[in-house]
C-alpha cells in the first residue's frame, strides 16, 4: 500500500473497466469506499490503476466516499509543511482528474473524528498476532529492524474503521490489500456476532490485478518511492521529462513492437500504458505499431502519456493556486463525511454501552 | 490499575492529606487529571484511596478533571447493558463521595472524541518495544495466554492522550501507574522535541503508598475482583453485610489492638481504615481502643465504616433513581471538557500538518 504511494483500497485494473466491478446486493445500498495517502504527486500507475476507476465509480448507483487519509500517513515520520501541502497537493490532483465533489464525497480523514473513535473499538477486538502475522507488517518491522511504531502495526484496524464507519458494501482493493480486507470483513463479522446485526460486510472490488511497471525494472511496480527517478512517470512531470523516462525505458533486445508479458515485460508494459492511455485494445495499439522499432514506439507512447495528462497538469497547475478554493472542497466534503459518520457513530455507542 | 477496580491516576494516600501534594509550578496554571473506569461499585480501597482525595483536590487552586473513562474499560470484554449502567452507577457514586461538578469537571471519556484523535497521533511516536515491557501487558497478557487484545496493549497510550489532551499539569497515581506515567511524560517530552514546545510534561502527585488491604487476606490489596466476597467492602453495602466482613476479618492470634503493619498485618489493616474513616491518627484510635480485643475492635471498625459510609451510600440511592440528572450531568461535564479539548486538538493537527 504504502509503497505503492500511500494509495490504498483502489482499483488497480489497467485493462478492465471498473464497470466489470460485482453488482450490488440486492436490497442494499451500494456504498464505496476508498482512501489515498497525502504523500506526493500522483504518478501513472496511481493514475491508470486507482483514479480513473474512482471517476468512474462516481457514475454508477449508490454512494461512493473517497478519504485523503492523513492519519495513516503519519505512521511514518512526515514534516509537517509538507504534510500539509501534500493534502492541498493531493485534492488538487484528485480533482483534476476528474473526482467530482457534486458526485463523490472527497474528504480529510483527520476531520472526521469518528474514524479514531471506532479505530478505538476495533482496537478492543482484535488479538496482537492478528496484526503481527499481516505481511505488510512483517515487512515493514523486519525493514526497520522491528522498531516500526506501534501505528504502523495498528493502522489496518483504523483501515477497518474508515471502510465500516460509513457501512460501505464494496471497497476496491489492491492485491496487497486482501489480508487487510480479510482483517476488515472479520472485524465487521465480529462485531455483528457480538452486538448484533449492524455492519454490511464489505466486498472487495477486486478487478484484473495488471499493474503499471517501472520503466527502469518492468519486473517492479512503477513507484513514487523508486530511488531511480526515471523509473515513475508523474502526472505533472514536463512532456520533456516524460520523454525523457519512457527514451530510457529498459526494453529488450528485440526491436519488434508485441504484447507478451510473460517474455517481453518492458515493451509489454509500454503497450499496456499505451493502450491504457488511448483507451483502445491493446491488439489494436499493436496493429498500429507493426514495423515501429521500440525506439521509435517508445516516443509515440510518451507522446500518448503526455497528451493524456496534460488538461490534467494544466488543471492541477490552475487549482493549486487557488488555496482556498482546496481548503473548502476538503471542509464541505469532511463535513458530509461527518454527517453521514455522526449517527452511525452514536449507534455504535449505544451497541457498546458507552449510550 | 485494572485489578484496583480500573481506577487510575489516582492517590492511594490512606494516612497523608492530599495537600500535601507538591505545590504547582510558579507561572504555571495547575491543572489535574483522573479517570476511573466505570466497573462495579467503588469499594473502601478506592474510596480511601483515591476518591476521598480527589474530592480535596477540588479545593485546591487550579482546576481538575475527572474522567469516567468508558474507553478504557472496553480493553476486557463488557456487557453493554452492564457498562451503561456502570458508568451511570459510577456517576452516582463520585458525586455521593462529594465530587462536585460545580468545582471540577466530571465527564465521560467517549463523549469527547479527541482522546482518540490524541491516541492515535501518540500511538504513531511510540515503538512495539516499549509497550511490550510495560509491567502490566506482561502481567496481563501472560495471564491471557499471550491472547490479550490489542486495546490491552495500547490503553496506556490512551492513558496519555487523555492526561495530555487538557495540557494537564499534575496526574495523581498509584505506585502501579509510575511506569505508565514515565510513558506520559516522555510522550509529551517527544511531541515537544519533534513539534516545539506544547505539552506540559505531567508530574505524578505521588502520596503515601498505603493501600486498604483486602480483608481476607492482608498481604494483599483490596480489590473489586477478589473471590472471596468476604475481602472487600464496598461503599454500598447494607450495614449487616459490613459487621459480617468486618466479623470475619483475617487477624492474628493476639486480641490486643496495636499499629504494627511489618508484624500484624491484620489488626494494622483494621487500624489503619479506623483511622482513614475517622480522621483520628493512627495513635489515638489504637488509644481509644486500649484493652478491647480484637473481636470487638472490629465491630467498632465496621461502626466507623458504616457510620461514613451511610449518608454516601443513601445518597447513592437516591441520585441512582434520577437517571436524567446521572446523565445531564454527564453531558454537561462532558460538553465542557470538550471546550477545553477542542482548540487544543486543533492546534495539534496544525503542528501535525493536517491543517
Amino acid at each position: 500500500m504504502r509503497k505503492t504511494r500511500g494509495c490504498w483500497g483502489f482499483i488497480r485494473a489497467l485493462h478492465k473497466a471498473p464497470e466489470a466491478a460485482p453488482a450490488p446486493q440486492k436490497d442494499a445500498v451500494r456504498r464505496v469506499f476508498s482512501g489515498i495517502q497525502p504523500t506526493g504527486t500522483p504518478h501513472l500507475g496511481n493514475y491508470l490503476g486507482a483514479i480513473e476507476s474512482w471517476v468512474s465509480l462516481q457514475n454508477e448507483p449508490g454512494s461512493v466516499l473517497y478519504s485523503i487519509v492523513d492519519l495513516h500517513s503519519i505512521t511514518v515520520p512526515q514534516d509537517p509543511a509538507v504534510l500539509r501541502q501534500s493534502i492541498l497537493d493531493m485534492t488538487a490532483a484528485l480533482l483534476a482528474c476528474g473526482i467530482n465533489p457534486e458526485k463523490s464525497i472527497l474528504f480529510q480523514q483527520s476531520q472526521v473524528a469518528e474514524h479514531t473513535q471506532l479505530s478505538w473499538i476495533l482496537t478492543c477486538m482484535v488479538r496482537l498476532p492478528r496484526l503481527q502475522h499481516l505481511h505488510q507488517w512483517k515487512a515493514k518491522s523486519a525493514k526497520q529492524k522491528h522498531d516500526g511504531t506501534v501505528g504502523l502495526l495498528t493502522y489496518p484496524v483504523l483501515q477497518a474503521a474508515d471502510v465500516l464507519l460509513y457501512k460501505s458494501t464494496h471497497v476496491p482493493v489492491g492485491e496487497d490489500q486482501v489480508q487487510h480486507m480479510e482483517l476488515v470483513q472479520d472485524l465487521a463479522r465480529g462485531f455483528n456476532k457480538k452486538y448484533g446485526e449492524f455492519f454490511p460486510v464489505p466486498k472487495s472490488i477486486l478487478t484484473s490485478m495488471k499493474k503499471v511497471k517501472s520503466l527502469r525494472d518492468p519486473s517492479a511496480k512503477m513507484s513514487k518511492s523508486d530511488p531511480d527517478r526515471l523509473a515513475t512517470v508523474r502526472i505533472t512531470d514536463s512532456p520533456e521529462e516524460i520523454v525523457q523516462k519512457f527514451r530510457k525505458a529498459v526494453t529488450d533486445f528485440t526491436s519488434e513492437v508485441t504484447y507478451d508479458p510473460a517474455h517481453r515485460e518492458g515493451v509489454s508494459n509500454l503497450v499496456a500504458i499505451h493502450s491504457a492511455v488511448t483507451g483502445l485494445p491493446v491488439e489494436e495499439v499493436v496493429r498500429q505499431s507493426a514495423g515501429l522499432d521500440t525506439a521509435h514506439y517508445k516516443l509515440l507512447v510518451a507522446d500518448a502519456v503526455i497528451e493524456k495528462f496534460a488538461p490534467i497538469k494544466s488543471e492541477i497547475e490552475k487549482l493549486k493556486m487557488d488555496k482556498d478554493h482546496l481548503e473548502k472542497v476538503l471542509q464541505m466534503g469532511s463535513a458530509r463525511a461527518k454527517e453521514l459518520a455522526y449517527p452511525v457513530c452514536q449507534e455504535l455507542k449505544k451497541l457498546v454501552g458507552f449510550l
